[in-house]
């Protein structure tokens, strides 16, 4: 059975037994078991983003959508409630610049309401819209980053387009399709030979866990590789495009993404091969413009380096790799500065990561 | 009981009581356990050097030079055997140029030799040799390589002097002191507050699992990062000097290092921070110029890269990280080009990495 199906699947969902209930996967689980895990109150929202069940600037921003649903069920004061699973919210991944906008965008349409049944309405009303309009965009990157492949392709003579990506910026980040992965899909539907290198993504292994995973669900060819190892094969000719996603853009298009993105951006840029953000514009901080000074890098637990999941003899166990007082420092994300990208992949067509490439497609966002 | 003393320690010797027996350390069970491991034929030493019982350029030429004695204790046909020996050990790891260099210093020794005895102690005489001279070696290295960081502790007001370092050049990697790390011990042992940056180095965590063991062992302070983690600590000012080894240098300086390590060159250059190679000039390829072209690139068992060595409830275990059939590539090493690399440290001193940086160390090596 393959969980993941190109039209209907989902990352998150409201129980269908039980509209108290709201189910999304257990990532942490993956590549080993697929499991589904129970959201019953916004208390589990944000224990599911705090420990990563969910990860993904997208699928975190849905799920605090939904927690704020589950807190409108509260049968005491739920208005009051809302406002407390929001501050929660806000402070359970410090990174990722649209779980602050899909929670105010809740709390915007909740305004002053107390009606019970009301708050259930408007909320479960407004997270079903960020989840649909959630696939839309992911839809329109996958539209748009689909030239870019279409020209590699034309250019290969049918040998397969070499796209590396990092971290899963893939249908299970968003709720479905993926940032990064929805031009590859749209590639592969195409039936454009494409082949990804996916990046291990030390220290959780997004991309040897989540990345190979889903692609080996949807039939896409792939290689996984250290992440030390991307230098190399692009030095060789071995890499055409790199896609990664982003969980902060700038004004100015710098991209805090992945702890790794910049070295890749790096080995790019001195390789020439053309390196590519998949973003949804909610990814956009439009408030600041330096990311290096300006975009706070979470610092993790140091146990996501020591301790590695993996499978032996069949259990699934965590192992510490390290001796046990190895001291330890664990940065989330880096960010690559607009200089080393090629350019921005949006849901509403590609452009320069700069200022004037960023307004020339979001021109609502040039000052008054 | 500290294993490691910086006067007496070694990582390869004839057995005390056993002149049949050479012993090493079995660095694939570190740093959960420190277990000696017997070599009692060649057969034992190719596996020791294959299997990465032993791994490090130096250590590998000095096992290999090992290995010729014990080949050289063959009771019918010593000097057949010594041959078939070499030509296994030659075949063990295909991209280290002094396993070569120490082969062939062998075998040069024995020359045309015959006599069990001569034979015996020729080659006993000559690992002892490299062994020492090894030694010897490291000292320069760590000679030449403090003063640049004497010269940045003087800016440094006393603050830490923050040295990032690739996979394990260290004591581990030659017969004691290392070569990228022997600058940093020299400075340690001159009450010059270093700290060291430790890349966990995947897929064999050769940084996670020997050099934060040699380093915590030697009283050094360091913090271990995933090899992600880099670019950003130089893109913030938290590196001062990035100092790594090398398997092989090129005529024209440039370098063939642990995979990732033209990711941290790229690093280092993109914000002006110095970059130095520490090598053993036995490791220079004189014969080559164009690294990227001319180094051949081992690649490895995928398992390297799918499963993970660790302990979990004290039992030392691997486990599998990925599903069971995702395709993996294994390249075990990189090129850096001389452009990244600010300076060779070698025993003869410190050089630009260029042909002619390298001639002025070493004349001998100039067309005649």
């Amino acid at each position: 059975m393959d969980p993941i199906n190109a039209e209907n699947f989902r990352t998150i969902w409201l129980c269908p037994d039980d509209a108290s209930v709201v189910q999304i996967i257990d990532q942490r689980m993956l590549p080993h078991n697929y499991q589904i895990h129970d959201l019953k109150s916004w208390q589990d929202g944000v224990a599911a983003i705090k420990d990563m069940y969910v990860r993904g600037a997208p699928l975190i921003g849905a799920t605090a959508a939904w927690s704020l649903y589950l807190a409108a069920l509260d049968t005491k004061n739920p208005a009051s409630e809302i406002r407390t699973a929001a501050d929660a919210l806000l402070k359970s991944r410090p990174t990722a610049v649209n779980l602050r906008w899909a929670v105010e965008r809740v709390l915007a349409t909740v305004d002053d309401t107390s009606d019970s049944n009301d708050l259930q309405v408007l909320t479960r009303c407004e997270a079903e819209n960020i989840c649909n309009e959630d696939i839309e965009i992911s839809r329109g990157i996958g539209r748009h980053g689909l030239r870019l492949i279409e020209e590699i392709a034309a250019s290969k003579n049918g040998a397969p387009v070499n796209i590396l990506t990092h971290c899963n910026a893939g249908s299970l980040a968003t709720i479905n399709w993926g940032t990064a992965t929805a031009p590859i899909y749209f590639a592969r539907q195409q039936g454009i030979h494409v082949h990804v290198w996916v990046d291990e993504t030390r220290p959780r292994n997004q991309g040897s866990q989540l990345t190979a995973w889903e692609l080996a669900a949807n039939g896409v060819p792939h290689t996984l590789i250290v992440d030390n190892a991307g230098g190399h094969l692009m030095q060789h000719g071995m890499v055409d495009l790199v896609i990664t996603g982003t969980d902060r853009t700038t004004r100015c298009g710098d991209v805090a993404n992945k702890i790794g993105t910049y070295l890749k951006a790096l080995a790019a840029h001195d390789n020439d091969i053309p390196f590519y953000i998949a973003l949804p514009s909610t990814t956009i901080d439009w408030e600041i413009r330096d990311g290096l000074t300006e975009i706070p890098i979470e610092e993790r637990d140091p146990a996501e380096v020591t301790d590695v999941y993996g499978v032996s003899n069949s259990d699934r166990i965590h192992v510490r790799t390290t001796a046990s007082d190895t001291p330890v420092s664990n940065y989330a994300f880096d960010v690559t500065p607009a200089r080393l990208i090629t350019g921005l992949i949006t849901e509403r067509g590609i452009c320069a990561a700069s200022e004037q490439g960023l307004l020339n497609l979001f021109p609502e966002r040039r000052a008054k």
